[in-house]
């Protein structure tokens, strides 16, 4: 890309997950100049982590070509928990051991750059909101299927943060009070434990063990039964497989719901790995929320697949140093270091 | 009141409901200096309203006594459904023929004065926000617990109005996806189907005609089966009574818990005629929160009833009119004439 192209001002934006790091330099326009992955060795504890950081990040603007004058301001999305406000990791699953640590402060001292913490789940979803399936809406509510459930919220053109840095978990709102499944956090009836890859096995092989018939018993019997094999058998018409996907689509169609009923966004994306499964899942998500939203809301609110992919975290993240360093009116929102 | 301690500029808030207008002029700390009550008489139609909020409106005014000139906007706070933006009212279910009518710039002719049109749970919630229990937050939930549940949402400040004017709408948000009961609204398992004041008491019939021995039973044979009624009967030690309103308190933990795991506000607060119910109502709803919420929140989230009981209506209509006219940073987010 020549110089021409290239929109500055540029940021760094890193998206901190538990077995890799991603990085790359972002232009004004949200356009990545360098995508570069390593592993995070989180194991190794945050010094060690810190140092992989590091390397990350130097190696992303190296591969981008503009030089670390011309970054305005690095941005770090990283699971939770956290105090997004003061910058540290409080206790996170993801990453043992890095508890109650300055990630944002050591960050931005080693890279001699201003430097903004954020959920990665919010980042992802203020990557989307910017330049991906959610660019030109005002608002939007994501929801990131995985291993389990992510999310995050833009409200006029800003993260909903939460007063204690919990906002957006959207896979944790309780769908089933009564006799609900448990979800991963321990708690009853949530979303998440319905409607995550996770759940979806879990529910997979239930039914085979209830004794129905299905083509996964295959992938049961040789270690395989993932949702991508759910999701391919369902392809080919097997019964289980398509019931299983379906009752997934009502799950994040009432999840969705109770979003639009709360929110009331523009948009709702789903994202993540789930959404390999392609067109029917959506398809299915959108028939189930025309009947059981609000009719306004039912008829206005656009349903659809995020677009950013693996990206969408590096370039939210800077997305956010944009809004905290670029000069932006958001950037008072943000808490930065 | 003398003119040293009101705080000019002045606003005039009005509540428009389905019997009643309530409507005050309100100072620039959010202190009323009148608050004056009439009929609706909505079923006499849209133009004999448009009528009584003039005449409420100078009947407020008058008791004020600051006069018309010293008063910089007009908020109004009216049920749904409507397009906040646009200041319409689309097919409000209280309001019957009064579809699709241009409220808001119809009472700044009439009154000649700005307007700004605000769903009356949001304008409630604001009120709260600004000047009653939730003074001093940066974000609350605010559920009001009536015949319906109804809500609102300030974050960062600014009301959630939501894309299309359905933000907010947390009496429908699904706590029950199987099975559930069915909500006011037709869908099934909305929290509202379970604990507004109008559930309360189905919940109260269906257990005596299931045969349930319960003081309740009295109440039912002489017409006076009452969220009232029930809640004095807990009191008395009755023990459906007491079931009723423990499963209650459950049920709108469930809710606050949905909120706060996706907000993640300051504060919940509980307002309403259902808050008569006192202080065991509440500390029930806490103790639940506290066992199913995310640690943090749970720790940190502050939860208590409203205070400015059926004054924050006009109260925050009149804030979102300061909002709107008053040269808040707040005001671009308001939709105004």
């Amino acid at each position: 890309m020549s110089d021409d192209e290239r929109r500055a001002p540029f940021y760094l934006g890193i998206d901190l997950g538990g077995t890799n790091i991603k990085a790359g330099v972002v232009d004004d326009s949200g356009r990545p100049l360098s995508s570069i992955s390593r592993p995070t060795e989180a194991e190794k504890g945050p010094d060690v982590g810190l140092d992989n950081l590091v390397d990350a990040a130097h190696r992303a603007v190296e591969a981008g070509g503009v030089g670390w004058d011309r970054i305005v301001g690095v941005g770090l999305g990283s699971p939770g928990t956290m105090d997004i406000h003061q910058g540290l990791l409080l206790d996170p699953p993801n990453l043992p051991g890095w508890d109650n640590w300055p990630i944002r402060d050591k960050l931005a001292q080693r890279l001699g750059h201003r430097t903004v913490l954020q959920n990665d789940a919010n980042a992802a979803a203020y990557g989307e909101f910017w330049v991906g399936a959610g660019q030109g809406a005002s608002s939007l509510v994501m929801f990131t299927l995985g291993t389990g459930i992510g999310g995050g919220i833009v409200e006029n053109g800003r993260i909903v943060e939460g007063r204690h840095s919990h906002g957006a978990e959207v896979g944790h709102i309780v769908i089933q009070m009564e006799g609900g499944r448990r979800c991963s956090c321990g708690q009853l009836g949530h979303l998440e434990g319905y409607a995550s890859a996770t759940a979806l096995v879990k529910r997979a092989q239930e039914a085979l063990e209830a004794g129905e018939r299905s083509a996964l018993a295959r992938h049961r019997d040789t270690g395989n039964l993932t949702d991508q094999a759910i999701d391919e058998e369902a392809d080919r018409g097997d019964a289980l497989a398509r019931r299983l996907m379906s009752e997934t689509a009502r799950y994040l169609a009432i999840g969705a719901v109770t979003l639009m009923h709360t929110i009331d966004p523009d948009i709702i994306l789903f994202g993540g790995g789930m959404i390999a499964s392609g067109p029917r899942l959506l398809e299915e998500i959108r028939a189930h929320v025309a009947e059981i939203a609000f009719p306004v809301p039912a008829r206005l609110t656009r349903i659809d697949y995020a677009s950013l992919g693996g990206d969408a975290g590096f370039i939210g993240a800077a997305g956010c140093a944009r809004s905290a360093f670029g000069g932006l009116s958001g950037g008072r929102a943000l808490s930065a270091s």
